[in-house]
């Protein structure tokens, strides 16, 4: 089946579905995005994505390219044209197309907006997570503002394209001081002592969704959520790892720079985290 | 007149020139650019360029879309549709089109190619020259991999919107140590005790052409060179200041964050560089 991308106010094919050349999402990687799961037709936690995307535009001063009922309607769309069941849907805003100058188009004008959608197979993934990943450290090279979820993407593929070169799957970065921020594409977290631990969002990392709901799901779990920095010596020394993203969930990691976490396998708590998660998603 | 770009291939008016939404230049910053000046229907100082652009791909490990001596026959091709006699013409290759991943391609794709060129009124330079240009510091807060010329240029384009907001010109990024690294889009410079001053492009600075270029015009004209860093303090209080870039050669600066340099007017030897620089920079 061909794929379906949704373009600036139409519905094509993907081969067909372009940008300008001087779109400012191509030559000045001056965009946003946002990533959902969709589970069985519904799309996951959007309510969440929109609220964050619209910090991001806000934070860089891009207009709002529509209403969030609008681009609700419009992913929606997405995924019903591409009959998406499980997988991802993928949303896009940039400045929009301007003559090429750093500065913001004095004269404003429209933003992009991209939004496609893949199936993705929840057996291959379920048997990913029955295996673990496994993961690298690389040092953090990226720019403070990795609050906001820009296309400005370069350092994160070269860590997860050296995650890819020594056999592991994805990298986490490791601050000046020694501390892990978070996953070229996800939020880095331990089990250690009974608490489950992840770093604040208050810097070094984006403020992940899958993180946050996570976050009430430990609570009304009754298990105790720590949220704290900590090094890759303590990640390897700890119970557990695992990675949250939207289109992992929760992920366990069974090693790290080539030390096995706890026994090498996925930890319990991870894995049951995994499994009560949608419980706690809002579908849409 | 419309504009031509050259695209994969293709020469199409401007309105049409588009890439993929899943060029992974758009999804990703994972491509790198130059921008050379025409002057009289010539280009300048193309073969560094290219040579810059291959230690570019090369750092990214994206292929050579296609020979230098191809690569020069479309630019010059950009440039004659495009009927420019002064002005600039604008490379871009990114590593490609592919389903989004972080990671390379595994199956390599063939990397995009954008050519882009438009006037630039010699007249209208010359007199923002004679009148100079104003600079505000920013914090540098960029990745430190910014000797690569990547499209990854949000921060880029904040610190020269800052610059805007501030009814300034270009911004100075200042490092953690009190020490100027670069312009948003340009090298700076400082004219002290006789000394004409530049960072050294070792570190926190794009190894620029222009600047190359001008090592070389210095020495030719005997002025003394030093390549070492200055603080914004020390840039406030020399005798002249200014910056380079391909699109704006010598370009006078004549304050740094509301600080008169010199007697606030362009400097005499900034002029004079201004005006020697293309006997010693290579035609094509």
């Amino acid at each position: 089946m061909s794929r379906i991308a949704y373009v600036n106010g139409q519905y094509q094919d993907m081969r067909d579905a372009s940008v300008n050349v001087e779109d400012r999402g191509y030559q000045f990687a001056d965009g946003v995005y946002e990533v959902c799961e969709i589970r069985d037709g519904r799309i996951v936690d959007m309510p969440r994505h929109m609220a964050r995307l619209q910090r991001s535009l806000r934070e860089l001063r891009i207009a709002e390219p529509m209403t969030l009922s609008s681009l609700s309607v419009v992913l929606h769309e997405v995924v019903r044209r591409n009959r998406v069941r499980n997988g991802i849907v993928y949303l896009q805003v940039t400045r929009g197309v301007a003559r090429r100058d750093h500065a913001f188009p004095v004269k404003p004008v429209a933003p992009s907006v991209v939004v496609t959608a893949r199936s993705l197979s929840r057996d291959k993934n379920e048997a990913t997570a029955a295996r673990g990943i496994t993961v690298v450290t690389v040092p953090e090279n990226r720019w403070p503002r990795v609050d906001i979820k820009s296309v400005s993407l370069l350092p994160n593929v070269l860590a997860r394209q050296a995650a890819r070169d020594a056999g592991a799957y994805e990298a986490w970065y490791v601050d000046g001081d020694g501390f892990v921020t978070e996953g070229a594409s996800s939020n880095a977290w331990i089990i250690s002592k009974g608490r489950v631990i992840t770093r604040s969002a208050e810097s070094g990392i984006l403020s992940g969704i899958t993180r946050a709901v996570l976050i009430e799901t430990l609570a009304a779990l009754q298990l105790t959520f720590e949220e704290r920095q900590f090094t890759a010596a303590e990640a390897q020394q700890a119970d557990e790892a695992f990675v949250t993203a939207s289109s992992q969930i929760v992920m366990p990691v069974v090693a790290i720079d080539g030390q096995p976490i706890g026994d090498g396998r996925p930890g319990r708590t991870s894995l049951r985290l995994r499994e009560q998660f949608h419980r706690f998603a809002a579908f849409s």
